[in-house]
């Protein structure tokens, strides 16, 4: 049985709110992080080899990294319906959002917060500008970033908006979407 | 049939390398990209949104950023051999290793050759020697990071020390790693 290792009000809440619509056969156990304004603390009972969140283990297996996850989990749980399997039509586009959140989504909103620009990151991650444009050209046909498919690839792409609403792009298409993707996710 | 757009000496070689292990059925179409140097330009022929490579098309389906590339096209061609599928042993590290490299290694080779640093960053991707630190760890089965079996992983993780041999991590078992993967693919 999979156990997630999840902090409450941290960037674990957008899995551990999957793997509840996933199964209830996945474990979410609760562990302490160290936390940007100085409370929390590393929890020994967290196997992440950084103590952070979120961490799954199952059975032989650790996955780390969000988009990681959330793909395991996915695929483990293809009943739920919350994302295109190998070989169905979405799928494609379903591991470009989870990638491109990482690769880039997270950087750019990071440097923002930090005020950092350098040419090197330009060149490397573009702007927040070119990030909102993406976004509202995959919602283009709408109403989820693959379409009339809602997945687990709209939860990770919406959530920094919906933990920072202040951060979020005052831009209709892209406002719409976070308050349905909070409202789909129940 | 799957197209690949790809620029030689840059980052879509890797995602070349293993398209050309997979199978002969992917076609690799070169285009030019501007870069770092003020070399090359856009290629109006590359569908991708900024104009970067790789890009993939297949049929209706589109995907970007290596990692999200390697996934597809390993799952697609499990026949090479080169990715656990879905369901298999080593599945949640392969994922783990793919994310990890676009979430935490590229940014900070990134900011190191930036010369960046900032407390925001530290706290999100922490640093240097803890990259160093979590390959070694990953690498201590060996030879691969999936143990025994060498995946796209090793490909995607190894390839900054490829290109960039002076970033390479003065440690032994990063190196001869990167030189067995440099073998390994041909
Ligand atoms: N790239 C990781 C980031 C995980 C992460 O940084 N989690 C934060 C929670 S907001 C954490 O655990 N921080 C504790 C620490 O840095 O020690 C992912 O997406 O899973
Ligand atoms: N995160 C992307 C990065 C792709 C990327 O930045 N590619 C470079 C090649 S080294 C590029 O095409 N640059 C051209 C440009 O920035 O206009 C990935 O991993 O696929």
């Amino acid at each position: 049985m999979p156990i997630l290792y999840h902090s409450p009000q941290s960037r674990s809440e957008t899995v551990a709110a999957l793997a509840r619509m996933l199964s209830d056969q996945i474990e979410i156990r609760e562990v302490t992080v160290s936390r940007q304004d100085g409370t929390g603390a590393p929890d020994p009972a967290n196997p992440h080899p950084e103590k952070k969140v979120p961490f799954l283990t199952d059975g032989a297996e650790s996955v780390r990294e969000r988009g990681a996850i959330i793909t395991y989990l996915t695929d483990l749980y293809p009943e739920a319906d919350l994302a295109p399997l190998p070989g169905e039509a979405g799928r494609g586009a379903y591991l470009s959002w989870l990638t491109y959140y990482h690769a880039v989504m997270e950087p750019i909103i990071i440097f923002d917060w930090a005020e950092l620009s350098h040419p090197i990151l330009h060149a490397t991650f573009r702007d927040r500008q070119t990030m909102i444009d993406r976004l509202c050209e995959g919602l283009e046909p709408g109403p989820w970033l693959l379409g009339e498919r809602f997945s687990a690839a709209d939860m990770l792409c919406a959530s920094p908006f919906h933990w920072f609403p202040e951060a979020t792009p005052d831009v209709p298409a892209i406002r719409d979407w976070v308050a349905r993707t909070t409202e789909r996710m129940g």
